[in-house]
């Protein structure tokens, strides 16, 4: 539906930590006409109701998606692909589908299915938590956070104007990812999804990769000395905090960026070997230069 | 001094984030009788004097431990080896030498050349932050912190309860770490220093590197792609955040700790490699397992 967001039907499929969240947003800050929340279980759209999250809800998507001018799917990655799969049929000529999943490619070449009325637009905000479920969810989630827009080579101007309108609607600052430079001519779908991917590998898939690789070699160190946990301070619990993330939501999310995921690892373990190296060698002014670089590039990109 | 803590003349030698802070807690929490401050720099103690961090600062270390009951060192880890190769013969006897370096190996084994009757402690407040400075410094810093106590075979029982007090007196939890079972009779200066350092490789030196590694390796995807710092959101900030961690004091603790640096390092690459080849070989039950794996390690230790 070309038009105001402010006059559209939302419908939001999945109310777990990060779709409730969106719902809370967009009715506590009035962004849009009507808020329908699509879940599995009937306990989670009373839940959704009783917190004034939804205006109404369903269990069956066909009636959610009917009166939707804009449809968020909000599920993790591989569910979305399987209801990619099954909603076009359902879906008025003119809908907005974005979805808000962590890796972009796989969902954009499903997106490409979709019937040729319907607004495809990848969407992913850069915030989350370790928390999971609606119970958590938190009207300010999206705040202030860069909310990231992947759109399809076939996406209108209008449906990414109404996707950077959603983004507003619940506080967060629209990001539009391109083709880079020399990207587009790709033999690739969409070149932007591409870009994403990569991004968030080094980003987001990587920081979770180290957490979880940390929690277990420390706990390998406890199981011969469990003083070990007593010991660990703020250092280990930021380092560690995103491997407590949700297992369904991060496994999706490294079996739909496998190839990026991978890559991103090799230079981070390239990075440890180059480290293991200097302790083996004794090397401190090498080391001191490592150590140097590290910090001024921590506080140079993050004040 | 064998007595009372609130009675004791302390000397916090080195002004920076982790010795003002603990002035600053002395002071603020009037927990002994004078807290002297040693320093370099002239305008360091005006700065520490103006806070009201000490009663008194000097920058000449003879003066400074005079009459001190108990002497703190708060340098970096190799700044302490080098006082304690000096300080002995300006120690009156019956003197309490506190350390609150990062690793405790190389610094007890100086603690015992110090003479007979001064009473060594090796000491670490787990906490830290990615700050320095006195400027930085917080009278807050070790509230409900542990502070690890490392005595040395030599430790007398009063000094170890003197650490105690002292760590009480500035609102931390002391820990008292012990030579583990069957380690006592290892050859080795003070076997419970050994064991605070393998602890704190795994718990502290290895999110340091993983930080660091993580720094680089993304900033490799940035150089090709300078988007990727806008997408770094809280998993990324978190999972660097050590990584901006003091070069110096880094180094000093890396330098001291290389061995089970290096070891807690190979565990951690063990692990990496292990997720490396779950993606490549698309094992996604074998993955989904070790991400359930390390979340319900993280969640289990730290909740």
């Amino acid at each position: 539906m070309e038009g105001d967001f402010r006059s559209a039907r939302v419908a939001v499929v999945g109310l777990g930590l990060m779709g409730g969240s969106l719902c809370a947003a967009l009715r506590t800050r009035n962004a849009c006409r009507e808020v329908i929340g699509v879940a599995r279980r009937p306990a989670t759209l009373q839940m959704a109701r009783d917190l004034r999250f939804i205006d109404r809800g369903t269990v069956d998507v066909q009636e959610g998606l009917r009166d939707a001018d804009v449809v968020v799917l909000a599920t993790p990655v591989r569910d979305i692909l399987a209801k990619l799969a099954t909603i076009g049929p359902l879906l008025a000529p003119g809908t907005l589908v974005l979805d808000i999943g962590s890796t972009k490619r796989a969902i954009c070449r499903a997106m490409e299915n979709l019937p040729a009325g319907i607004q495809p637009l990848g969407g992913h905000p850069m915030c989350g938590r370790e928390t999971s479920g609606l119970a958590m969810a938190d009207p300010t989630l999206y705040r202030d956070r860069v909310f990231v827009l992947v759109p399809l080579p076939r996406t209108a101007p209008w449906a990414l104007a109404m996707g950077c309108s959603l983004a507003r609607g619940i506080g967060a600052r629209p990001l539009v990812i391109d083709a880079a430079d020399g990207e587009a001519s790709v033999a690739e779908g969409c070149p932007a999804a591409a870009r994403h991917d990569r991004l968030v590998a080094a980003i987001s898939h990587l920081p979770y990769m180290l957490a979880a690789a940390l929690v277990e070699a420390a706990a390998a160190t406890a199981e011969e000395d469990p003083l070990a946990w007593e010991l660990a301070a703020g250092g280990f619990r930021d380092t560690s905090r995103v491997a407590a993330s949700d297992p369904t939501m991060m496994l999706d999310i490294l079996a739909t960026n496998r190839d990026e995921a991978l890559r991103a690892l090799r230079h981070a373990q390239g990075q440890l070997e180059r480290l293991a190296r200097l302790l083996e060698e004794g090397d401190l002014k090498a080391l001191r230069r490592a150590i140097e670089a590290a910090r001024n590039r921590r506080m140079e990109v993050l004040s």
